[in-house]
């Protein structure tokens, strides 16, 4: 087998450890390149840069690997990558991570470890994000490695379903039950805003919160994470709540509603 | 019935014209509440602040209406508004835009406006985003004003279907057909970079685009939109994509993968 392309990306940053652990894997897999922020875009979910301009440059961190920083989001790195980088002839993986912190449940929205997965996903080549439980900037990830080649080998020989990603968090320490595969977690946070005083005496606030899970399911990713698993979701980019068609063709709206042709969601009303 | 209470949002910034066309419309319907950014951030997507404080202040815009604005994304500005002005005691309602722009398809996911709707709807507020095919700064929101009293005011009596909110997009233009409830067209950006040089030699990059549509169905907003119709999406934040989790539990994990426990999805596997 022809070795593989490998797009490697992440939100933390291009000297992140999590993203070098990820490179560490990918090289025994096939040939790496890494277009990744040149620093700390958490939480940017799935901005672009449109109101400015991007910087984009090459540099030489790590031996044989091909490597470019970008200014902009973990999106922006996608779309420059396959727009600058291989120039349309798209590589045969895109891999996001190793993300300091877990990307589990509604993580997934803000994430922008995920965003660039999605991303990838959008651009049709199969994707996969990976986040662990630890926020530290020395966070462990070594067991984490033999997971991360062996669903990426499954992703290589088996290829995604259609329009579809994958969503990959680890709990900390080294004792893994193995790989469960999850729904999202019907889960939120219950936000908090920190208030401060800044030298001038005008106020300032910080974003905190706590992670409230609604979801008693064993079929989750927090519960497969609470209890030790390595949890897989796949993750689509379709938002359309297809079950909510038929109820919304139901309501009545003033006569302004044209029912007339018929879709793919059974709303044939004509 | 007693007046309900609306938040408004939106991505272009408090002194958007868009914004303020939503303003009038829900005047008079309720009690309007406003918490916008303080400039623009078009494709902030989800995007939330993390890394660094956020400004939030009172302003007086408009007689009658409270308005707040924030130095943070459109997403912030409703979790601000959650825990800030309401102090969790909810809105009966959170309408985003009007965007000056289409959010259409694919762009739902890039978008800010649309984004500011997600996390109402995550905060299980009945929530709304309207966004009309104009650009421009000066744009004309009038013909849109009637649609969106009526969408509103069907979502007030009817309520959201649980864990949806909707993606209302406009035409430009007078001649409208009616109110369509569509899908999400399966469309993407081939995106581009023009190639500039700073005046000290240097070369810099703005994302450019062409949107793609590759799906010919009539049941799409796609379709609407081209067609003179208002189009209506339902939208949801569950991104798993239920229907490959069968497909990756037949995967061969190299006996790391875990089936015992059964799941919502059917894949009972023990």
């Amino acid at each position: 087998m022809k070795k593989p392309t490998i797009l490697v990306v992440n939100d933390d940053g291009i000297t992140a450890p999590g993203i070098k652990s990820l490179i560490e894997v990918m090289q025994e897999i096939g040939n790496v390149v890494v277009v990744a922020p040149d620093g700390p875009q958490s939480g940017m979910g799935h901005a672009i840069t449109i109101g400015k301009p991007l910087r984009f440059d090459k540099v030489d961190l790590y031996p044989g690997v091909e490597m470019y920083k970008c200014s902009g989001t973990p999106v922006d790195c996608v779309k420059l990558a396959v727009n600058k980088v291989f120039k349309g002839k798209k590589p045969d993986l895109c891999v996001s991570g190793i993300n300091h912190g877990l990307n589990n449940s509604i993580n997934v929205i803000y994430s922008g470890t995920m965003s660039a997965a999605v991303e990838g996903a959008i651009e049709k080549i199969p994707s996969i994000g990976f986040s662990l439980d630890d926020f530290a900037q020395d966070a462990d990830f070594s067991h984490c490695k033999k997971f991360i080649k062996t669903i990426t080998l499954q992703v290589l020989t088996k290829g995604m379903p259609e329009s579809t990603l994958l969503n990959v968090n680890f709990p900390k320490g080294a004792n893994l039950k193995g790989i469960k595969i999850c729904r999202q977690a019907n889960a939120k946070w219950a936000e908090d805003f920190e208030e401060r005083t800044d030298p001038y005496k005008r106020p300032y606030y910080w974003l905190t919160g706590v992670f409230e899970n609604y979801d008693k399911g064993e079929d989750t990713d927090v519960w497969a994470l609470d209890n030790g698993f390595v949890s897989v979701v796949p993750v689509q980019f379709d938002l359309t709540a297809h079950h909510a068609i038929p109820v919304l063709n139901s309501w009545d709206f003033n006569d302004m509603a044209v029912k007339k042709t018929s879709g793919a969601d059974g709303q044939s009303l004509g």
